[in-house]
This record gives C-alpha cells, structure tokens and sequence, in this order.
C-alpha cells in the first residue's frame, strides 16, 4: 500500500526491482531497449511503493497552489459527460491509474462552481501533480496558469492543434476518415455527404481530410456543399442531415463524424421514408456499444478510446516523473467495423 | 479556496454566514425548518470555508489506514461504466461536490488490479474520508471492512436490500414499473410481456411489481412465463425477448427493466419483421440519452440520475460531518416519457 512513510525514491523502486536506477528510468521513459521481464518487475515494483516524482515545472508561484495533492493521486478533468465516450475514457485511465498504484480525481471542466470558480482554479487549489485534460476546451492561458503551478498536462482529443512541447494523445482521426471514404467507394458511391464537426476542430477536419483523400483517389470531388458542419449531437447530426438530404440530387450515402451525430441522420431519413442501407448508406465514426444495436447496426470507424485513456494516464506519469519532455503526439490506430448500414457487398439483398 | 491553512471548525462557517451553530448543523442534516435564504447563506459559507468533519467511526483499526485523504476529497465507486448512467451518476456527484468545495476521486470496483487489491483495499489504504457506491455490489464483509476504516458509506442503486443503518439512494422503481403497466393497460394491451433484470436484483424486482400491480388493478395476471430474465446487457435483453416472442400467443408488448435491454428487444423485433408499435409496443426504463433517437423513440421510464448522484454525494457530506445516523432510503421520483414506441393513442395509424 503507497500511502503513509516517507516518499519512495527512484532507489527504493530499483532495489525492490532488483535492477539498477537508470532501469527504472528507462521504464518510466517507455524506452524499448528493456526486456519485458525486467519491464513488468520494475513495474510491479512503482506500483508497490507508489512511486512518483513531483514535476520539474516551476512551482508554488501562484497563491493557490498550497498543499500538494497525495502523491498517489492523479486529474482527469473532462470536457463533456455526454454519451459514453467520458465514461470510456475513464475507463481507460482508471485501470491504467489503478495498476501504477494511483488514483484518479475527476473533474468536470463545465460550467464553473457557483462562486465562480473554474476547473483551473481547482486543480491549482488542490496542489494537483498531473492531469489528463479529455476533451477540455484549454486555452493557452489556461494551459500557461498550470504549468506554473508545476501541474504537468496531457491532452485527450484536444479541440485544437496543442502547441509546441505539449504532449497530446488521440486517434488516427485521418485514417479513420479515408478508410470510411473508400469502403463507400468500393459500394459504389460517387456522391457522398459528410456531417462534419463544428469548423476549425481538428479531428473532425482530419476525418473529413481522410474522407476526401478516399474519393480523390478515386477521382471523385467532394464539393463544399456536400459538408455540413453539426456540433457532436444528434440534433445537430439530422439538422446536417436535413439539408444534406433536401438537395436535388441527394447524396446516396452520409459520413457522420461521430456516432450520436449518425443517430440523427438515422432519425432523418426516417423521417423521409428513406431506408438504411437500400436508399441511404451510413458511416459513422466512434464505435459506441450503442452502434451493433442500432436497426440496421451502424458500419463506423472505431477509436479506441479506453486505450487512449490509458496511454494518456501513462504519458502522464512519465511526464510527471520527469521523463522525456520532447513534444509528443501519440496516435492509436482506428479500424472501420462494416455491419448493416453500410454493408460488406453494395446490395445484401439481391444475391 | 479550501486548502492549506488550519481545518475550519462549524464555528467559522456559523460567523462566516452570520448564524449559529445549530442552524449550521440543520443545514448540514438537511432538516426543512430553515429558511430558503439562510440554507443558501449557509451552503455558501460551507463551500467558500471547504468544511468538513470527520466521521464519527472507529478509526485506524485496520493496518492499511495510514494517512488519510485530504479533506476537500470524497469517493465515488462505480461498480459500472458501460453505457452512460455511470457518466450521468458522475455528473452528479461531482457537481454537487463542487458546489460544496470538494474533489472527487472516481474507483471502478472491478476488476481487482493485477497485485490483486480490490476497490476497498484501495480505499482504506488512502484513507477515504466517505464513499458514494454506485451499482456495486459491496458484501456485508466489505462494508464491515469500510466502516472498521471509519468510511462512511451511500449507496446508490444498491443490488440488494442494504441492511439497517446504511444510507442509500435510488428511483421510486415500484411507481415507474406501475406507471409502465398503467400506460400499456391503458392502450389496450392485455399480455405483456417483461424483460426484467436479474432475479433478486431489488430495483429489478420492484420494477417488475409495479408493473405486475397494474395489471392486477385491471384485472388481469401477469403469467410467470411472461417475465423472463436479462442480465441488463442488450445482449439478456434480446436473448429475453426472443424467448417472449417466440411463444404462441405471443404477448403484444414488451416491458424491458433497462433501455439497454429495450436495445435487445428492438433488435429482436426486427429480426422477426415485427413493426413497433403496430405489432408490438415497448416500454424501457431508465431513458437514455439515446432513447428519443431511436428508431422509434423509445417509450421510457425516466429515472433522475445526475439528481440520484447529487443527493447520494450530499447525504454522505452529512454522514461525515457527524449528521443523523438513523437509516436513510431516499426514493427520487420517475416518470413516464410517452414516445413513439407506445404512443399516447393506440394506434395513431388510424386516424
């Protein structure tokens, strides 16, 4: 158990290991040059004496920032609790956070406290060592007021490109996007429309650019008015659907950027009369649980997102103990799950 | 901001908000004889004094109770995180903390981790000052355990009937299983059929009651073949549904325990080329954020989730702050949402 004594050192961890202190480091570093044997002792061995080094930031400059939190603790602080994508990634960084001996704050960065206070305010106030920001909204002031505070950051699915030297953990948002494109192209499609994400969001560009890749290949043009911009909900996914669908001629298949956005172009061409997938094919993009119980089950572009929460907690703790500290931008692979809206042959039914 | 400094005492919240100290004690007992604009001058001066007071159980009889957590933290153990009612528990929990100045350390109670340390060594080895557990199936043992630690306890949703003196929150599920079997007698359905959760589970069970109850009222008998058994998955839920479909006569509606299971009882639906709700109607529990955009929305319980979350979190504030002791089951009411699944008129085909 890590709590009471003294912090364990860097030393403690090695003699527990039995292997030398640059080992440990190169664990802590996620260096490849350590046998997976040795790795998992030196592991075992963090996770028995709760080791964590405190950040190399400045610290203590703010008034707030008092006593530290317990050094087994660790912030997840998230941007939305809408759907289950929130709870996945917490998941994720629970479990890894669980074997590594620590646990898990959770804070909402939305709306501020009744007094006035912000999720910033709160970390600082707390002393946090380290947070996991998943789909938090960060501005650069916001991100400069942490680091003072000594209060290492990692960003999930950041809104915006991060800048230089902030380390950032996502999904091959693009990939995604053209694996999408050219499944519907080997359908048969030649006019496809897209429910994008809000303009200027990264990974919904990124699915968007893929998509478009797909089809250029292919010698196709993906015109602009072909992309309607919703906001991640499914009202805003069949508004976009609504005027994607009204146009003479409609497209015959839709790439909604994410699964609760493809909720509603489903909802829309119900509305129509339109059937899934004979008269409209739909992609989307998450793989939530919901998406096998759709009727049809929905074809979509899973990101691993628990993983992405774990890989996330652990570049924290590297960072935290004051590991690599080079600009790093991890990106987990994607894969197209095919089910029934967007089927493996262009028409199941006619054999 | 709540850290650093000395510990506030009861007094300085008393001075802080210009009352006594017995009206502090009512508003943290959440006793009803004060008035609306001292309750809120009190919570104000709780949150801007981060007040709390350590529960009133034995302490450090176990060996693993070292140091104990930081004040301002409260846990919250999930005992789930598929789908999101574990993110709306969470929202919940970790607004209504916020608003009282505290943090909130989220645990998933399975599985152990790979050292084999379950949720509750976890807990006792940090020194948990109270913990919310959410759909977890904590043994008699387990709570023993936590309050040997001087951890006090609410339980949300428990799975079984919790023993006397331990303070839980949940739905008024007997009402909403009622309000469900009302609405179908009411549109003319006279076998129905039930997809209910796992024997034993109490909010299952309640569930089933209240439906069971409304059939009795109007004279008819809900067979014991027609209640079978999920296991909360969509997956029980289809496996159910198929069972209830498959008989001859077969029932013309379905009353599913879970939205989850509802998700199941759709897929099978199709899968059998009936139409909701010309040929069978359904009825879910719980209403999802996914429930309206089902296709056809779906016809659901509600019950207030964040709400549960919020007044379980609250509860336990005054648990720890040495608030009444006496056994405490708080029922939050649920609601009938009429959707197309089973519509408000029995059939609104036919004009």
């Amino acid at each position: 158990m890590s709590a009471g004594a003294r912090t364990p050192t860097l030393g403690d961890v090695a003699a527990l290991a039995g292997v030398t202190v640059p080992t440990v480091s190169k664990v802590l570093n996620a260096r490849s040059d350590v046998s997976p044997a040795t790795r998992e002792r030196v592991l075992a061995a963090l996770q028995r004496t709760g080791y964590a080094k405190p950040p190399r930031g400045r610290r203590g400059t703010t008034a707030a920032a008092g006593a530290r939190t317990q050094p087994g603790l660790v912030d997840l602080v998230l941007g939305s609790v809408e759907g289950s994508w929130g709870n996945r990634v917490l998941g994720g960084v629970e479990r890894a956070a669980a074997e590594l001996g620590h646990d898990v704050v959770v804070t909402l960065a939305d709306p501020d406290t009744a007094d006035g206070r912000s999720w910033v305010d709160r970390l600082l106030a707390r002393g946090s060592t380290g947070a996991v920001l998943a789909l938090v909204d960060a501005s650069a002031q916001q991100r400069a007021r942490l680091a003072d505070g000594g209060v290492p950051v990692v960003l999930l699915d950041p809104r915006s490109e991060p800048g230089p030297g902030v380390a950032s953990v996502g999904a091959t948002n693009w990939a995604g996007g053209r694996a999408a494109g050219e499944h519907l192209v080997a359908l048969g499609h030649r006019d496809i429309g897209v429910v994008a994400g809000p303009p200027q969001q990264v990974y919904s560009t990124a699915r968007v650019d893929g998509l478009r890749s797909a089809l250029t290949e292919a010698g196709l043009v993906l015109a602009p008015e072909r992309v309607r911009s919703g906001d991640w909900t499914s009202e805003g996914g069949q508004r976009a659907a609504a005027e994607l669908l009204g146009s003479r001629p409609a497209p015959t298949a839709v790439f909604a950027c994410s699964d609760r956005m493809a909720l509603g172009v489903y909802a829309e061409a119900a509305a129509r009369g339109l059937r899934i997938p004979e008269d409209l094919a739909v992609v989307g993009f998450d793989d939530l649980p919901e998406a096998r119980w759709l009727v049809p089950t929905l074809t979509t572009v899973r990101q691993p997102v628990r993983e992405m929460g774990a890989v996330a907690l652990r570049t924290l703790l590297r960072l935290r103990a004051g590991g690599a500290p080079e600009t790093t931008r991890l990106e987990l692979a994607t894969s197209l799950v095919v089910r029934a809206s967007a089927p493996a042959v262009p028409r199941p039914e006619v054999k």
